[in-house]
């Protein structure tokens, strides 16, 4: 909803703000002019070049190697296939921008004294980049048990005669199982991105009103769900300890359980996307989330007895959270402090689908609400403007002030005649007593409410530190993201012990 | 390639030329008049909301029908829903078509006198919304294998025992087998369609060159490949008859199946796409290859003993193919002549992707070959052409000649000084002798060609019937195609007999 880049596609370039960057061979000169006129640079430097080169060929190497190997090393490829994901997103954003631009999809950076036209929607790139990735990976994890069945004239499921004689079962060959829930769940997953990536493209194209926005990520999810309920269909949840007496060790939710799914597929998205507006700040708290997941996978796969009960789903986890980390970056280089490229809806649906999809396919949707707790809190903040309480702007990023450079809140103007009924006049003085709000009254008046400053997580934020370059408001963002998600893993490792019998880090099912 | 989109998007609207609409009510004046501006009515008449309404209850009022039955009547279900995409496409087309237009993806009609501005990639929508039938579709064939597992908490594969007793494996409890490769079959199925739409709206964005465009199958291939690879692994065909005792019954492809395999998928998108440029024939042909598969379906299922082995794969290829009817001829409808909106690339590759993953999974690669003989003409006379022997200009579409509101056959121009060599005068003059081409040459001096006539199946089709007016030249074409292919499945059916043992519509696997 809040973007930093306006939506007045008809803007003219005017200019660009960049870091000066080194003198080009003479045959790219003309290429990059022409991407100047558009406002961003499209070639890649030599040192670029040939770092992006050298990252692809390592990763290839190692690729190459894994694949030669018996049990196919899947973690490993998985690592060596983000790299290769990171090398291509990078040099794409800069091939295609100029393209992004021409065709339309661009849009002006409005928070820089020079408000340059900048190619919007780049996360599409790095999705597609990164289906390809976890597309060409699909048989890795599965390695042993193609080579284990391909004598056999490959893995159709062999119809058990009608009497099995024990000895022949006992033999093994016909138990030979391949994993053919584990293969639904990665297509499935897969899916399900495709899905948010295809719809996001549509909203970054089409400017959906939110309200139908919203819902776009449930579309998304009924892949997901529909293979959870057609190959898995398990609806139980474990009871905490105190209640056992009274429930049972385990609850089953039915229905209840997609409900809940879906609402994690709802919020998880919408909640990246509303927590935006600055230059970094979508790509920077994914990659937050992203890591923070990858380090409580490898809390499971490291720290635990070996092998954990969910190595397999924490495995599932890596496998998908890896390249999303490597098409991140790559974003991220770009779209830091001052952006060179916008990410788009399209950018903040695909990553909190990839949480949604790790997560319920892990069976861990309660961890990763522990990460989003900042996005809860923003969304919960931001409740009485989207839902109308309170006027809400089209854009309720932080306001740049050219004279200083900073950031500072952006406000909701009052009218004299048109202030608001007394319960919003009480919550809004409350609030500002709190100092979760700041509000200017008339100076001969303090009853008339002059402005208040706009209900997202950034203005506050501005409120309580004053005003901020943007990208220091990025980083202490980022940096409180961080602080919150450890001290989430460690409540949801130490504190559960309280109220379940076991963490399951320990030992018990997951 | 052709496209009779011209690519100038910045041409402003001007004016429109279809049939008059009926009188509006004044609340949807305003909405009709901004969609007039674009040169498209976007506003459903009453007979049509009401009509798209009737069949969407109805449909809606089947499939709940189907849902609440035991065995889920998933081919009941597959029609109920091609139903309901295709009212939902209906309106879609035109209540987006403005957006379309806004948003700067947009054509101009060149075959009329008036070039009106249409919205281009329409075809995004039908795949968009085939693409949402299909995965609410996900659970339907499934239906009576989940409720045969529910009792046992999903369907997670069993891990049997290290020693099963016999008696216990007759019981039949622990064999329930959930198909779990039809499963996977479906979904990859699901992933590839979604990445030839993904990439053919980037394709229409962004003007892709025609030499990388042509391998942009290849890459939505790759899904579908690996879940073959995987889940299947059966890479032998049989044998001809006369050279069975040579080669023996089956003979192992091995990875020259999967060769094979990527020529049909990157062949049959790319053939669809370049028998195009003019209104309606991208969907008229994809309408007569899905209903002919249709109708070899249905010969397999209604004529062969039941249940026939291949089945299976023919009711997964009716419930891909009904959807994908229903989206089209919703499509059709404006995309006839005089369009209102045009197609794109994303609909020829999307289109000709359905084939493939249809006759891929359901092993009758080689039918869809003949039902695509035209195409194949058509592919192999452009050849010349699309390879460089001959100029290629930008747009090879046939040439509308205003005063007669006929087209005719377009053509190269040769110069004097500029005369093709030797070789190709001698393949140009052969071409012209058989009635292949149509050349002028300078009436002084015979041997100076002067224009020879494009190489594309509707020139040579025009040069052989004279002008004709667009319609009727798009409806001879589809009358060729649909003759061409109930040959060719009889030619399947029949003379097949003559080189392999039994017709496999008989008994024999497939």
């Amino acid at each position: 909803m809040t973007s930093s880049a306006s939506s007045t596609r008809a803007a003219s370039p005017n200019g660009h703000g960049h870091a000066p960057t080194p003198p080009l061979p003479p045959t790219t000169l003309k290429q990059e002019n022409a991407a100047l006129a558009a406002g961003i640079p499209s070639v890649l430097s030599n040192s670029e070049t040939y770092s992006l080169l050298a990252l692809t060929v390592a990763c290839a190497t190692v690729l190459g190697n894994t694949v030669r190997r018996d049990d196919g090393a899947p973690l490993t490829a998985s690592l060596a296939l983000s790299g290769i994901a990171f090398a291509a997103t990078y040099a794409m954003i800069r091939w295609l921008g100029p393209s992004f631009v021409r065709a339309g999809i661009k849009g002006a950076d409005l928070n820089k004294v020079q408000r340059r036209t900048l190619p919007e929607c780049m996360g599409a790139v790095c999705a597609v980049v990164y289906l390809l990735a976890i597309i060409v990976f699909i048989p890795m994890p599965f390695y042993k048990d193609i080579v284990a069945a391909t004598s056999g004239g490959g893995n159709r499921d062999v119809v058990l005669p009608e009497i099995v004689p024990a000895a022949h079962v006992e033999q093994g060959r016909l138990l030979h199982r391949f994993p053919h829930s584990k293969l639904a769940s990665f297509l499935s997953a897969i899916i399900s991105l495709q899905s948010i990536t295809l719809l996001g493209i549509g909203d970054d194209l089409f400017d959906i009103r939110w309200r139908h926005k919203f819902v776009i990520p449930a579309f998304a999810a009924i892949p997901l769900l529909v293979v959870y309920f057609v190959d898995f269909g398990v609806t139980s949840v474990v009871v905490p300890t105190p209640l056992q007496p009274y429930l049972g060790e385990l609850v089953e939710l039915g229905p209840l359980y997609y409900l809940y799914m879906t609402a994690v597929a709802i919020f998880s998205p919408n909640s990246i996307n509303i927590l935006a507006g600055i230059n970094g700040i979508e790509v920077a708290q994914s990659v937050v989330v992203a890591a923070l997941l990858v380090f409580n996978d490898a809390l499971y796969l490291l720290a635990g007895p070996y092998p954990h009960p969910a190595t397999d789903s924490h495995l599932f986890s890596l496998y998908f959270l890896l390249p999303f980390l490597g098409v991140s970056l790559a974003l991220l280089v770009h779209n830091w402090f001052p952006a060179r490229v916008f990410v788009g809806d399209t950018y903040c649906y695909f990553a909190g689908m990839v949480f949604v999809v790790v997560s319920i396919l892990g069976h861990f949707s309660k961890t990763l609400v522990l990460l989003l707790l900042p996005q809860i809190a923003n969304f919960i903040y931001s409740a009485p403007q989207i839902f109308g309480l309170i006027p809400c702007p089209r854009h309720r990023m932080p306001r740049f002030h050219a004279r200083t450079g900073l950031l500072e809140p952006s406000v909701t103007a009052w009218l004299p005649d048109r202030q608001p009924k007394p319960p919003i006049v009480w919550a809004l003085r409350l609030l500002a007593r709190l100092h979760l709000l700041r509000m200017t009254t008339d100076p001969k008046n303090p009853e008339i409410i002059q402005e208040t400053t706009n209900m997202t997580l950034l203005n506050l934020w501005l409120v309580w530190r004053g005003p901020l370059r943007e990208d220091r408001l990025a980083i202490e963002i980022v940096v409180m993201q961080t602080l919150v998600g450890l001290f989430g893993l460690f409540v949801r490792h130490r504190l559960a012990l309280l109220i379940f019998k076991e963490d399951n880090l320990g030992a018990v099912g997951y």
